[in-house]
């Protein structure tokens, strides 16, 4: 497999509070963004916190999703990273930030596996 | 908990191939990684790869550390990400860049949680 792949971070602000703690919906549309983005999903972990937020991540063939969620403050940090050019993880990272009805997305784009670290397409979208 | 976090994200180049491979060392050095830097460890998996590599990732309660190891390439991508401020993400992505016998990594630092995305420091280290 080659190293090239594209990882995308995305701030998710102003979501739904109680979606941000709903472990089941949250790990349902991890595992519909990566299935529907193309991705074999390998391992599943999801982990609820107290007194709120959930932590997780999907492993995928072809790298991974991870979130942590702050139910308090309306935000989830979000990471989409899939190698290969046959995924596109802006579209699985949007369609988490749907889902959890975030109002606003910070997100960059940083190719991974080839040198030097850079940041391409920072976007700001809101409403999303 | 407060939003801020530090994700450092690293490029590890001409590791060591056999140890990229094994799954038991990737996995005792990331926990290592994590209890040493102050992290408490919540979720552990690790997946191997027909016909070589690694994929995994530790939730801990401050966030999350993951990898995918190319063997073929002597290639890692490791991302150690942690909230507050009592942990350094930074020493973590060291012990792991040394366990595997990196030879050169790249490296960058995210803020995350306060608004739109910018790298900081960015570094080259080689040999480590």
């Amino acid at each position: 497999m080659e190293t090239l792949g594209y990882h995308i971070i995305a701030e998710l602000w102003d979501c739904d509070h109680d979606k941000l703690n709903d472990l089941q919906l949250i790990e349902e549309t991890f595992a519909h963004a990566a299935l529907n983005a193309g991705a074999e999903i390998r391992e599943v972990i999801f982990h609820p916190f107290d007194p709120q937020g959930v932590s997780g991540a999907v492993i995928i063939a072809e790298s991974h999703l991870t979130i942590h969620s702050f139910p308090e403050h309306g935000y989830a940090s979000v990471d989409v990273y899939t190698c290969g050019d046959s995924i596109n993880p802006k579209d699985a990272a949007l369609m988490i930030a749907k889902a959890l009805d975030a109002k606003t997305m910070h997100s960059v784009e940083i190719p991974r596996g080839l040198g030097e670290l850079k940041m391409k397409n920072p976007t700001t979208k809101s409403p999303l």
